[in-house]
């Protein structure tokens, strides 16, 4: 069987575990206060060119969406997001379990337009019992987006003015931003994201570690007490190292970037083979997820050899799927999709 | 000047006021277990037709829909509603505070259809994935609706067939229940309500009552430890004959049914009025509520004289404002309103 | 039968009464934007001494206690009481509901000291693992307390400066402050509560108003969007001029102290009589409330003609109770205490 | 420097980090929904003599506390636990965030005593207003406690039987289980503790695994929808199986308890270290965990070789500090600290 499921079918990058395992009987303090942390935040602010950023290990997606979302959050306050957005539909309500509305408003190719932001926010302080409402507190746009597309750089710069002229800081869910960064089509870095969010994330889960997401808040004292946050969240992972140790890792000598570019690569050689084959694309994108509409008597048919994963009903008769590529998908997997199709 | 600006402007129908002075050093058990609580639940039960209601009595519409909502929720769960929906939109996030989510589907003039409920839950449950998503627990409405519209009795018979299907409890706000039953043009009773609803309530505040909101739970032993609820929602009472006080003189000869007639018949002249001035309805309705799009100049100008409330931005140059009329509503308003106009 | 349960069996001052009777057809806008809210907002900020006060009425007392707290924590953060408070004890969980933990500290005769709070905080900050802790984000204290007893003018600047030492706000729940401010042994005035407290609210639902709790935040902007806070909290009258009136009454004349005086005398004649009849007093306090432990025998043989609410089992054969005199106790009731003891 | 700070200061057993790296490439579908899973809980289930029971993989400590407890529990419940307990004190309010208050009862030696349960509950459901307060919902115990001692198997009979005489399931914390179960002074196996508890967890963190933590839910259905419960708290590993493969290798041949031995040995020869040069002991325990009385002056001296943990001061000179060995203590370690005392 082949899986394109999604990209995190495997464990880690090999250079992960060798270090995991070469370390694995140091003696560390927990919570994030040991050494392999400290080198990590400290080249995560290096790759971000952000001296004065707070970076943070959190463990996995949704957990942190919450954490950073409550954190930046009054109590009155609700979150901005489009109606695709992955807090909005998949964390089975952890932005609510936290006492917050997530405000949702229409996406574009899944993504968030400034415009969009800034017609709601005249609107919404334009009503005359907007304090009956829940005010708005904060943004959250993904990138890449759940449906795999990517802001431009003007775009961010765009949603960057209008947040902060409402003085709203604006998050960033990266939980696949090293397949963005890799994109062939992109004009945004890593250096433009911390310029243009106040906080965002590094996914690990999904580009090459075990498990894990880097916080990076570059703004100092944006979230006053994160660590008691993280905490109370049940966040906090006792053996800090091994996100320090992921983390240290994947930003030494590039490899994060360079293991995500493995994902592009993949991702354009499945794009060809579909197209080739004549098959019609729900959203072709530029970065490792492809969605496909199928037949679903063909459908049933290749999930003899081929596992994709379930997007949504497309009509009566056909499904869009979904088909990931990430950072370990080996050539093999693709020729072998190849000669399937 | 003139208000129209909601039904809510005046205190309360003389008689409550009356019952209130009678009684008022009696010395009475306080949240709700005295004889004038009693005997209001005891006519609300027969007046639904439904002897083994219970029935609570709380104080204000926004903790009565939050109040409710949480005690009808698993702590996974969310509440399906429109996107019109006074629990999304204006109550300040009160549902989520309470850590769920208001599950959206479209509106239909401001009404829930049984076949968007149905789509949705059918699409929900067909999701691979729906573990990972917010589960529905429970069916908002209101009655009349937040646009003044009303259900037909087909409506909620549909409604409510979906909702067991599914074993979601139908709960109905029922904040303008009584213009909602005086209407000319409904089918609905109140023990149609009863026996459609889950839970619902009788809104006082804006039909006779100083405040008050009497909560009908249809089904028994549907909210265990529901009292217990109430006063962690710090809506409790303490000198709870207050309103057992109204809602029994309410309930006396038919006294709610009657002075909403009122606001029927003022509603249904006012109409008359902005028709016969060639008036622009946004929405005309056969409930207390009327939407008229008035040109910026002109709302400005009449709001010289008489006061309306604002609904929203229609258009660059105009605003859809709403005229509410109530159980209080003297002729004498509606002719100086045919005089201004 | 004689009550003397509690201190909110009648309904109101028959001045609050005829006032809602007078204004009653008046039309107003909702929501505490109406010319008697302000009035009584006034007349209450020259009450305190405090021109710069922001004042918002409330209906109850667990409602406000939770609209305040959760207006003043971070959601980190947790509110300081005694193990007696009423918002540990007797509001169903309403502080937990809103996110956050009560830390309790000892009671002295149901008082919080300064010296303990500063204890805490000092073992607090001085764990070297404070972070994995609730933060400490604000103190309540009642005066009256729990069990009727009084701060000095000292106590509440000692605890004022403590608090101040460690930024946290000092709230100060006066559900029963009448009875305190009219104590015959007090020299604490409601400008020292309004020097030395943060926020502190003015019962009305147990001293003269059929219900209310006016909230006094002594320092402006100490809680932003409290008005949204109050809604999401279901917390907002609709009519909320009812609130106006009754402090606007209140707070004419004097009328405030003057009713409480009424409670203080009634219970002086009471504590007198058990005295002389040799009753057990199980604590006896300067305010209107009094705690006598009687022979549970005795006290079935009493309940026949009297009714006194239950405070906790002595002993396998005593009972406390608790005798509550109110601004509305006729001496009569005195009188025919003292005939049938 | 010689750490004995906690037992989480190394990496994994041996055997857990191969199996990590040779299924590193094998592709499995995420959320705990893969073979390796499926195994352990097959083999844990065999270890609890409980085949009906429900197994989760979690990843810390705090995050299942919270996330098991807001699944037992209704809004209007809380937990009762000792003073003492991890959830009240070092969990950064973590149950309060979910909604819900923990109700403290003292503690015995860090232990719960059946006694003091129903002691409890009967004052509690034998005060009139108990409606007004917290519900109790649930019961919490950590073996070995926060002090590291154990429960008796009659202590746990007992408790397990006012539990259910009241209907509350009892939930046990197990994050050092395996250090109870290695004790040489207990008679408790992990079939008692299937058998006398609704809910308990097996510790992984602390014994033995990089991180996790295996909830086994002995009623089947106890709480319904527990996965999405999961996510919603953040808590759901994407690459579950990484939890699976740890808990498969650790109850493989009895690694689990065999493992735990050592921290055991270790631990006793530190004791009679500590004894033999007349060390004061606040608490001398039979698992991995002694505290030890230090006059400030010695500790810091201490501190220049050994890291231990602070426990608390004991008085103005003295500090209680924690010394842990677990199950990758070397005996060296032992050797070094005897040398240095």
């Amino acid at each position: 069987m082949l899986y394109f499921d999604s990209d995190y079918l495997e464990g880690a990058h090999s250079s992960i575990l060798e270090k995991l395992v070469t370390t694995n009987f140091e003696q560390t303090p927990g919570y994030g206060n040991d050494t392999y942390c400290e080198s990590a935040r400290e080249k995560i602010r290096q790759a971000c060119n952000c001296p004065e950023a707070q970076v943070h290990f959190l463990v996995g997606g949704t957990q942190t969406n919450a954490t950073v979302i409550d954190g930046l959050l009054k109590s009155y306050e609700g979150v901005i997001g489009v109606d695709s957005a992955h807090i909005e539909l998949h964390e089975a309500g952890a932005i609510e379990f936290g006492g917050h509305k997530v405000i949702t408003l229409p996406q574009e190719e899944g993504k968030l337009k400034a415009s969009e932001v800034e017609k709601y926010l005249t609107k919404f302080y334009g009503d005359e019992s907007f304090e009956h409402m829940t005010i708005p507190g904060a943004v959250y746009i993904s990138h890449p987006t759940e449906w795999g597309t990517l802001y431009t750089k003007q775009e961010l710069a765009d949603l960057s003015a209008i947040c902060h002229k409402y003085n709203l800081p604006l998050f960033l869910d990266g939980a696949r931003l090293g397949y963005g960064l890799a994109s062939l089509n992109t004009d945004v870095t890593m250096q433009d994201i911390a310029k243009y969010c106040d906080v965002f994330y590094i996914g690990g889960t999904k580009v090459g570690a075990l498990f894990g997401e880097a916080v990076v808040i570059t703004k100092p004292n944006l979230i006053p007490h994160f660590f008691t946050i993280i905490k109370q969240h049940g966040a906090l992972l006792a053996k800090g190292r091994l996100l320090g140790i992921q983390f240290d890792t994947l930003f030494t000598d590039n490899l994060y970037l360079k293991i995500a570019k493995n994902a592009i690569e993949k991702a354009e050689q499945l794009k060809a083979i579909f197209k080739e084959k004549n098959y019609k694309f729900f959203l072709e994108t530029d970065t490792n997820q492809q969605f496909i509409i199928l037949e679903d008597t063909k459908l049933k048919e290749l999930r003899q050899k081929i596992s994709c994963s379930f997007w949504e009903k497309y009509d009566d008769t056909h499904t869009v799927v979904r088909f990931a590529t990430s950072w370990a998908t080996p050539q093999s997997s693709i020729d072998t999709l190849k000669e399937i199709l």
